[in-house]
């Protein structure tokens, strides 16, 4: 089931590229202007690196409905899928076309890892976390005033920036609706998550419902968004937000799990810092099914203080439970879930790279 | 140049019957649903009152515009400014025409408040204030994490608000692109605000920018809001934004003289929090300049340990050097210079009003 190594690294190539697309294109769109001090702390994180998956799905997704040879055009002058019209307008004056021909699919891409970045700079907050991407947290590194600030203006920077795309407005409202509407699932997600940190009895289903919440929202936004832009049908849609929705839980799940199995220096974290910090994973719901004392895996309940060999215990304990095999199953069979919703796109390299990119998500080592 | 009695009662009672219409209209747009505790705590500063000022310019530059008497109609199905075509549609499948005869004003002016909530909830916890409204404030009744979240949530939920309003897409386009600048420049202003407590040059013109861009930004969206979902020209929409511009300005600066006389009880927080908290405002800005040393004017640095006659005697020195004198007459010349601009709309009874609202923000005792 695990991908050929030589698929695995071709992934690797085609969201490194596009990364490297993204970043540049992050700077055009929030550069430092006054007060600096804000912006320089709003775009911290976005330069502290990333790997831009959610841009990457969404530029895939935009290629593979164009039916366009993967980083073969121009993701700022991308294609719709409108026939094109050469006959000459009607009217000798308004030679402007109603529905443009093409779309900045960056600008869309960019908007969503705007996104994404706001949340983790107040989740940090919430989360009282010191490190991030192995940099200081932005209220560490400022302070919180600017850290609260910062997310607030990426906010709405993310929405001017989904304003950019060109697309005609009937579509440019669609997708802002997706992108406001994502927003507060995001928000509830969050507030289910802190919830949860205060409850014993929560169910796999309801710890699935969180993270589709939390997490798997903006993966779908970032499946669905070039659809609407680009002019595609609702069933189209419909699927790659399905498609979104599966592989994005199935990305958190997979998080989970790197939280316990990938060493502190790779993860730019402590590793177990979630049962450190008593959060509920679909691992810890699963082995407190199986009767394991959740809270007494681990004393400790400072992430400075707690020592590898208490982790070590902590998910041999785990493991001989299954929950960490429970996790990769489930993670595994929601790839499989959204990749099958990926039929209603045309066959191409592009559909493929957004499969080997599900794949990816819960293959990745870090 | 104050408003006569009878005048003044006229516009109370117009803002009046305009808040209970708003008031009703909030919990619609934002009913109390799962994460309860999160849609409590987003609520919380929306149901403890207000005035509800900007959604009052809202509906009354509406009612301008559409040249109707106010309050004679439906906020959530206002008239458009396009002329009613009577002529039956050349498409018989497609009745619907392209752009819809009325508007729901009222979602806009519900869009406008929650914006305004959220950003007290941040700004709160910013300053770490422990009041507003008379009540706790959001951080303090709940906590620092759902406080943050309620803020995040009102972001999102005031876009899809605005989403609703039924208006053309292409003028909905630009009603956003609305929200989404006035959104940042809020949090530019914020950042100034924050900026200037460090500084002790501040001229008045840098302070009337940054209080431009923290609050009178929102009162532009306001009054121009209605006309670009109405469909007027460039010409009206940008006189009231401008008009919006002059009375919030103008609106901050008499909040700023109001948090130096008016009693706390009245004001539902320490009276002079601000020379406490050393905030800089047009009156320690202008005083400043006539050599006074604010820092010295107050010695005490907890606003629940200063006494009211160390108030009394700062108050006494600011009006000593002309400082508040200062500060209400620049925020007459802006309210005259608003009113000046609403020459663009027809003369009505509901401009005679906005015109009057003008006066009143900088006439409210509190």
């Amino acid at each position: 089931m695990t991908i050929p190594e030589a698929r695995e690294e071709a992934v690797l190539e085609a969201v490194n590229q596009r990364r490297k697309l993204v970043n540049d294109a992050i700077p055009e769109a929030l550069p430092i202007q006054r007060p600096e001090r804000l912006y320089e702390a709003s775009r911290y994180l976005l330069d502290a690196g990333g790997k831009r998956l959610r841009p990457t799905v969404l530029l895939t997704t935009a290629e593979a409905l164009a039916d366009v040879e993967p980083l073969s055009t121009d993701y700022r002058e991308f294609p719709t899928l409108d026939e094109r019209s050469d006959s000459p307008a009607a009217d000798g004056e308004d030679t402007q076309p109603q529905t443009p021909e093409t779309i900045d699919a960056m600008a869309a891409a960019v908007s969503v890892e705007v996104i994404q970045s706001f949340t983790l700079i107040h989740d940090d907050i919430m989360d009282d976390d010191d490190l991030r991407r192995g940099v200081p947290s932005v209220h560490r590194e400022y302070d919180l005033e600017t850290a609260i600030l910062a997310g607030d203006t990426l906010y709405s920077k993310a929405f001017e920036i989904m304003l950019e795309t060109g697309a005609a407005s009937d579509r440019a409202v669609d997708a802002l609706d997706v992108l406001a509407t994502t927003c507060t699932k995001i928000c509830e997600g969050q507030a289910l998550d802190v919830d949860f940190e205060q409850r014993e009895d929560v169910s796999p289903e309801e710890y699935l419902e969180m993270v589709e919440q939390k997490t798997a929202v903006l993966y779908a936004a970032s499946a669905c968004l070039p659809a609407i832009l680009q002019g595609a049908d609702q069933e189209t849609i419909d699927a790659l937000y399905g498609y979104g929705l599966d592989v994005g839980r199935a990305f958190q799940i997979h998080d989970d799990v790197l939280d316990l199995t990938v060493p502190s220096e790779e993860l730019g974290k402590q590793r177990g810092s979630d049962l450190v910090e008593e959060k509920q994973t679909l691992i810890t719901v699963h082995a407190r099914d199986q009767g394991v004392e959740i809270e007494d895996l681990v004393d400790t309940e400072d992430v400075e203080r707690v020592t590898e060999s208490e982790i070590d215990d902590a998910v041999a304990e785990l493991e001989r439970v299954g929950s960490i095999t429970y996790a990769n199953n489930r993670a595994r069979e929601l790839v499989e879930q959204g990749k099958d919703r990926l039929e209603v796109l045309p066959d191409n390299e592009a559909r493929e790279l957004l499969c080997d990119i599900a794949d990816y998500l819960i293959e990745r080592g870090y």
